[in-house]
């Protein structure tokens, strides 16, 4: 067998969506959870993938200061994910009350999903950030429907309150744009970002992640 | 605690990944494997809509027969799912082979990911068939990428020899269209033709799933 040296992956996110993401697809990677005050970057950007943006780059910047550069060449991939819907930025409810105004505000239209993601390496100074959008359409529920939905507490830690790939499937209709970007990580664009600009193909760690299984 | 007597569900079907999605989706069910010779049908359609519809019904149909009806009132959901591409119809690869033929012929364009849906009960001569279409785009990959993919075996007994929820959404640019219909169950066509055909809420089962966990 082909011995490879494989840089480390640092996933700078406590998103247990994101992790999922990257684990089904056969990536090796180690989390580091930074604290950034997220209601001073939304005070701060009405627009929402300048937003997303800005927060991607700070998690991943603080993660990179955080990480011993002693340690050898690690890439760190960090993400934000907000809603938009009718102007306004809508992150995660804080509690039931609140995922049920939301929800209720989503149901029977189309709403915008925008992930931020910011990716650099702990030996290289080069960071680069993106953001992606995705369509939504949610069905029509009833205001019981909302609340058996949120009864499963799906709506926790999500921005817009629900989980594609789970419960929530039940009530989306069509997406336009990337699935992995409604998850919370534009798996395509991570992709192409190491591979154009940091020399990085995640094929390779696929095979690589197969052959040890 | 309120007590609803709820209907068995049926999944007529050997796929991983639609038992995988009614799963998450908190739904119980149990699973019943038809044996349709498949290919008689694919030879007798042209149309992608007519055969996924046709082989949904074979198998809800053949699942209602072989099961007793001196059993409490099931309901029965059977699929199929085809690929595709310039007026081709593309099923499952049979080998690595046909696996690269199929990706080499998806990649840097768009596909259509075709399900057809049966639903029927035990106890009820109804049966309702629709199918979804979603529109798939794959970015372009080098033959050695594909090799990679094909390495991991993710394209065994898969229509279009990929998996959207794993290793292939690296390179899944954008989807137009439902999100669960690629995995193989459009769950929003499941939960709309019971609540409307069937008098069948899916919430109730997810709410009675969560309270039993």
């Amino acid at each position: 067998m082909m011995s490879i040296t494989l840089k480390k992956i640092i996933l700078a996110s406590k998103s247990i969506d994101r992790s999922e993401i990257l684990k089904r697809a056969g990536i090796s990677f180690e989390i580091f959870i930074t604290n950034i005050d997220e209601q001073k970057f939304k005070a701060s950007f009405s627009d929402a993938h300048e937003l997303v943006k800005k927060l991607a780059t700070a998690k991943a910047l603080l993660a990179g200061n955080n990480i011993s550069i002693n340690e050898s060449d690690k890439i760190i991939i960090a993400a934000d994910t907000v809603v938009e819907i009718d102007g306004e930025i809508i992150g995660k409810a804080q509690n039931k009350k609140e995922a049920f105004k939301i929800l209720k505000k989503l149901i029977g239209r189309t709403h915008k999903l925008i992930t931020g993601i910011a990716i650099t390496e702990t030996q290289n100074p080069k960071i680069v950030v993106d953001s992606d959008i995705t369509y939504v359409e949610f069905l029509r529920l009833s205001d019981e429907e909302i609340r058996q939905y949120i009864k499963t507490c799906e709506w926790e830690g999500r921005a817009g309150a629900y989980s594609i790939s789970d419960k929530a499937s039940l009530f989306i209709n069509k997406i336009n744009g990337s699935s992995s970007n409604v998850i919370g990580l534009p798996m395509h664009k991570l992709f192409e970002i190491l591979r154009k600009e940091f020399k990085v193909n995640l094929f390779q760690f696929m095979s690589h992640s197969f052959n040890h299984d």
